[in-house]
């Protein structure tokens, strides 16, 4: 049997490049057939204590060393950014080493050349480890002749830990968001997982490689959970759903839709049944096949373990292949989506309430599936209390024109919350 | 780009050769950058009537006529059978042509042998179309460094379809059987389908593909659904799940079982609500992710998109690869296995009935968790009642054993009945 041996070139050394580093050491570089050497670690800060016991003469902060190494022939990129490590990629592939990266906001943005130039330079490149929710699925993906016809997935750990952890300890979403930058899930400044971006990034990468087609981000509608209040988990409950942060992509009359946002899901439905950090897509292709996968969530051997497997390929030879660029992809915009939503008013609990939202909502051919009315006001001309609605199939564009001009209304002491419904796929 | 050609031998054109051939002629040859050319096409009677235009210099009664024309690189083999098959995949491989087969009872026989002489002679050998339920997944399974620790599938569409039609219709599964072969969903001796081979043979094929190891076929556990009767689908209903047939392997303790059985499993679960010809596999791997799979049923078009896609594999140059060999592998004997199981008594409907039956149960260490007990009695001396007892987690070696003691006493009237209860995944 052919034995092949990998020079490796990390970059990068934080929870990531650790579980990397580790699993390489303790694997004693050999899995299968295959040889596994770490050449060298490059690290900002050489002197930095870390709680992993590395041989010295690996590290370097000089990233050169490693490139012009003729020897090593795979990098492995996990030090994030976007721009050094764009130069660190591109010029490993003109020096025709491999290259794997976890670098979703990288390849979210500039993947299509990243691609080319890996193709261009007949070099692997390895992106498991940019989307653990999907990663098992992308390559039977990309070799289908039939197109998704929808996806639906729940891409970042910290949105799903924040929402499960509201419903299951009954808190308010800055109270869990504390918890979870406390134990490590979020940064200090949590905006790229709470406001969906990388949930997005996750979102273009994942259709970039499945059909060929980058599409860019502006043209995606993102909304992140920082609105979710316990009060909607539990009315959501109440009427048989969860909350989750979904990554949604649909085709319907040749165009695509491309959505990130907070979503009601039934709770018969198995993306409403993962917990915590979870990760999980479902997919339905348009020759009626689908395909789902959940993942045990973040951190560093989801990742690694993901890595491994790109190292696995490059021994085993695998060849890059990446579907044809795809052009012509038309977009639908948002306010063409047709959804079912959920809604609620903070309203004063008078006599003509919910005639004059139902009339609203009417005008606009917007029909109504369930109404939640709850609490107790103690000043009845001044204390408000949410009125919830679900309703049935309606129009972006109708919704949001409806929600404005039930905002304007006098009995409507807040700004009305909309929160999307999702039937999902399993 | 570079441009490729597959010159193309079609050996069968049965239900799926013709789809095949529809496929390729349809799109006129084309498919992405890439052409294919259907070279000839060899069948057994050169004059028998065919509802599809073929244009006959490609008709050919000669096996040797295409294997020995050089131009023709790829072989597409849907024939069926087992000798003959596998001399035509053989030979192929020798002179250096790729193959594609749905022939999952040679595979299950000789496919270490197959996968050898294709990887000798450096050809890709495609084996998508051999079951519809998992094809998009085993590429990535065979690149995972990790274990599968469970999985559990639905393989067959014609007993899937016999045992919801049941439940729909209210009717015997006789009945229902006659009305699939009618229909052409199964061979006028069904024994293949409806005893469970056909869902073993695609389990020993995924095991095989994904884990280096093709499990000897007689050390699997086979039981199919000739005995389940519309009443078991009506206490089972009652009782929360559906019943099906499933194809289970599960390793615990590094012991691997492996199992084929009708099982009760929740109606909660994704696997519960395949109908019809549908086809599913649920996988869990030892690092914890969860993958499943859903495919709308056998019939020409799945199986003729499977094999497109391998032909689109082979025409981008994908290479074989297939786990290494694995040697070792301890399989547990049925009787170790654990599950809960459903049990269904003829009993006299004395009052001591349930106590000697949960007597003996007792004996053996099993606990009852659900009791039904159903029907009226004409004549209470000589009629039986139905009991059916669910119960908690039991090792098969003793269930058996005390279903042999209750099939002795004088109050049952027929062997009792036994379904395992499956938990699922997703």
């Amino acid at each position: 049997m052919e034995k092949k041996t990998l020079f490796i070139g990390l970059f990068g050394l934080g929870t990531v490049g650790k579980g990397v580093a580790e699993l390489l050491l303790k694997r004693k570089n050999k899995i299968e057939n295959y040889e596994f050497v770490l050449k060298g670690i490059v690290v900002k800060h050489l002197n930095k204590k870390r709680n992993i016991s590395i041989p010295s003469h690996l590290l370097t902060s000089n990233p050169g060393k490693i490139l012009k190494d003729e020897k090593i022939n795979t990098i492995i990129e996990v030090m994030g950014g976007i721009t050094s490590a764009k130069d660190i990629i591109m010029e490993a592939l003109k020096r025709k080493k491999n290259v794997i990266t976890a670098n979703k906001a990288l390849l979210a943005k500039a993947g299509s050349e990243i691609f080319k130039k890996a193709q261009e330079n007949n070099c692997y490149l390895g992106v498991r480890a940019s989307n653990i929710a999907s990663y098992r699925l992308v390559e039977s993906l990309s070799s289908s002749p039939s197109e998704i016809q929808k996806l639906v997935g729940i891409f970042n750990g910290t949105c799903n830990y924040i929402l499960t952890e509201m419903e299951k300890k009954e808190k308010e979403f800055s109270l869990i968001l504390k918890e979870a930058q406390k134990i490590g899930y979020t940064e200090q400044d949590p905006s790229n997982d709470i406001d969906g971006y990388d949930t997005a990034h996750k979102l273009a990468v994942l259709l970039g490689l499945t059909s060929g087609y980058f599409p860019p981000l502006q043209s995606f509608f993102i909304e992140g959970i920082r609105r979710i209040s316990y009060q909607d988990i539990i009315f959501t409950k109440e009427l048989g759903y969860r909350i989750k942060l979904l990554a949604i992509a649909q085709k319907e009359n040749n165009k695509l839709e491309i959505r990130v946002h907070p979503a009601l899901i039934s709770r018969n439905k198995a993306l409403s049944r993962l917990e915590g950090i979870e990760n999980g897509i479902e997919i339905r292709d348009e020759a009626g096949l689908e395909i789902g996968m959940q993942a045990p969530g973040a951190g560093k051997y989801p990742t690694a373990t993901a890595i491994l497997e790109d190292l696995i390929s490059i021994a085993r030879g695998k060849r890059l292949t990446f579907p044809q660029e795809k052009k012509g992809v038309k977009l639908k915009k948002m306010e063409d989506v047709i959804a079912r939503y959920y809604l609620k008013f903070e309203a004063l609990d008078k006599p003509r309430v919910l005639s004059e939202i139902s009339g609203i909502l009417g005008n606009y051919n917007i029909s109504i599936q369930a109404v939640l009315q709850k609490g107790e006001r103690k000043n009845k001309e001044k204390d408000s209390v949410p009125v919830i609605m679900l309703t049935h199939k309606a129009k972006e564009k109708n919704i949001q024109k409806a929600l404005q001009e039930i905002n304007e209304l006098s009995i409507i002491k807040e700004k009305s919350l909309l929160i999307r419904v999702e039937e999902g796929i399993f």
